[in-house]
């Protein structure tokens, strides 16, 4: 038997994501945070390797909000749950939308919240 | 005594306004349609002229938040609060965001919701 354990992760399609759910998402310091990170990431990341204030089990919380709400893709790694961006789907969905989020949230006086 | 009662209704400047407030404000579909209703009229609107499924005391409350989170203006005049949308205050503190939300929100999927 191949081993590929809990692969099954549910996930929004592309035309199933929707505007309410985003904005919540990234309407939350910490999730836009994260976003911010993935969104210069050249690679997938792991919850772990995200520095923001919280525990490991708000980090999961934390991403399962974004990936419910089509924000993120997680692929399952052995114990690891690897993230991206889902841009390409985001930008398909609502043309211009994360990138104009991404670029409010540069301001300065996000950095300030905790 | 001149009567100007409760024309102290509170609001953040401009500066005050906060990405995640916004988002939050705008994540809920039924503020979302009362902000789109706002962006084509052409004059203060008050809570009953708007057309949502919502009581009297719920429409309140979503303007409540989104005048707290900076998005909307409240003015009280007589029994009534008029509703303008703070459309040059929020473009000069995170450009381009509310035309980008608005215009995702005109995507057929929203009309669905209740």
């Amino acid at each position: 038997m191949l081993s590929e354990p809990m692969t099954e992760i549910a996930h929004p399609t592309r035309d199933e994501i929707e505007l309410s759910a985003v904005l919540h998402a990234l309407s939350d310091p910490v999730r836009l945070t994260m976003v911010r990170y993935l969104a210069v990431a050249p690679e997938e990341r792991s919850c772990r390797s995200f520095d923001v204030p919280v525990t490991k089990s708000t980090c999961t919380h934390h991403f399962k909000v974004l990936r419910e709400a089509g924000v993120i893709h997680q692929r399952q790694e052995g114990t690891a749950r690897l993230n991206t961006l889902r841009e390409e789907d985001l930008d398909a969905r609502f043309p211009g939308l994360l990138a104009t989020i991404l670029e409010a949230a540069a301001e300065p006086q996000l950095t300030a919240r905790t």
